[in-house]
């Protein structure tokens, strides 16, 4: 039995989200289909990193699943492509440890939040931005993602739906924010982000921008520890899991 | 009764082309139920500068269509966008001579076709690049564009299914290939272009650039006058009606 580790790339427009669900076109389910073929018809479980919403988009999701197949990398790269369907792309696969868990073992999570901060839209963007047309000041957003960074409890950035039973601490090691020609790129990695985090994060920063927030509000809305202090949760269109680090690489 | 020029571009991904069929999803008649919604349900013919096939997309088309209805152009602009799909964007309205005609009085068509030429996939651009991983002497093809411009019979670089009665001969002010970091964006400007032909020359183009083509083979094409004498038509993702010329802009 080999453990393999696989990254793979997916535009979340055409996805109910990664995590398997009856019915519904997902990640998982595309691609464990395309393992099963390979496995000739015997089913193979994928553990991803973690799951992504509906509309999510993944530059890097991570995930392990056990073979008894031999194969060289390049390989299975190779067969997996051939079989899934063209919104999915294995970027990388590797023989790892068989104690190896994607999701136990990842270190650190990237994240990126695409706005597109101009008048009009683009129709060929509109599943990959979230499209903003208000007037935004950068250098405030830029000074308020500095209070994200560190170790913080984000009860008051995380879903009301969350269903994680312990601790809402988690540390981010970076937050910020670049522009380029109204493509605003909100760069988040932390090791590790509760559900709608990101969304939630982004938001609340999008009206620092606007001047509907401020660096005081959001240090009330820490302290709150209650969702409904944080204001609106950004679409999930904007958004990609951008990386996952691992011990090794 | 007031004429109105209409630009407008469109992500053709989700759309069976432009101009209306029966029971299919056409930017024509997502463009006609708008219009017909702002008229109180009375029909409103649309008349594009001409039409775009299955899953090829426009940054510019333009059309026309008879109104009595008085309006700032911003607020034509505001409305019908407020009524459209969001595939489907409408860039600017302007009230024009009672005599305009989107296709006839066209002077001049910018057609853009974006080849991908990276060894892996892309999964977000996979609708709006042709996906080609194999090698390319960009130089070898730059000169071929030459070859197109100027004024020809196009007959052997049109589908073998037009319907063009009249000549075949159309003049191309510029044939030009620019590449960027495995991006390449060909340009070609001309006072009229036949059913496919830019999908045509683009696909004789990436023949050069793979050294299957020579510059005698392409004059030999020219002369024969024959369809089957050019290479394959590339796909329709890569393509894009970019700008409709008038006499006046």
């Amino acid at each position: 039995m080999q453990k393999i580790k696989c990254t793979f790339s997916y535009d979340g427009t055409n996805f109910s989200g990664s995590q398997i669900q009856p019915n519904k076109r997902t990640v998982q389910a595309e691609m464990e289909k395309a393992l099963s073929k390979m496995h000739k018809g015997n089913p193979v479980r994928l553990y991803p990193s973690g799951r992504t919403d509906s509309g999510v988009h993944a530059k890097g999701q991570v995930a392990h699943f056990d073979t008894t197949l031999q194969m060289p990398s390049e390989n299975w790269k190779k067969a997996l492509n051939a079989l899934l369907p063209n919104d999915l792309f294995v970027v990388h696969v590797e023989e790892v440890a068989t104690n190896f868990h994607a999701q136990f073992d990842a270190v650190e999570k990237e994240y990126r939040y695409i706005v597109l901060n101009k008048k009009e839209r683009d129709v060929f963007k509109r599943n990959y931005t979230y499209y903003y047309p208000y007037p935004l000041q950068i250098k405030k957003i830029q000074q308020a993602c500095k209070l994200f960074e560190g170790t913080h409890d984000f009860t008051s950035f995380c879903s009301a739906r969350s269903t994680v039973k312990g601790s809402k601490v988690r540390t981010l090691y970076e937050v910020r924010c670049e522009e380029n020609n109204g493509e605003i790129t909100f760069i988040l990695r932390g090791n590790g982000f509760l559900y709608n985090m990101v969304r939630i994060i982004v938001g609340v920063l999008l009206e620092v921008g606007s001047g509907k927030t401020t660096e005081e509000d959001i240090e009330q809305m820490f302290a709150a520890k209650d969702r409904t202090f944080a204001g609106k949760t950004a679409p999930p269109e904007g958004l990609y899991l951008w990386h996952v680090k691992y011990e090794n690489n």
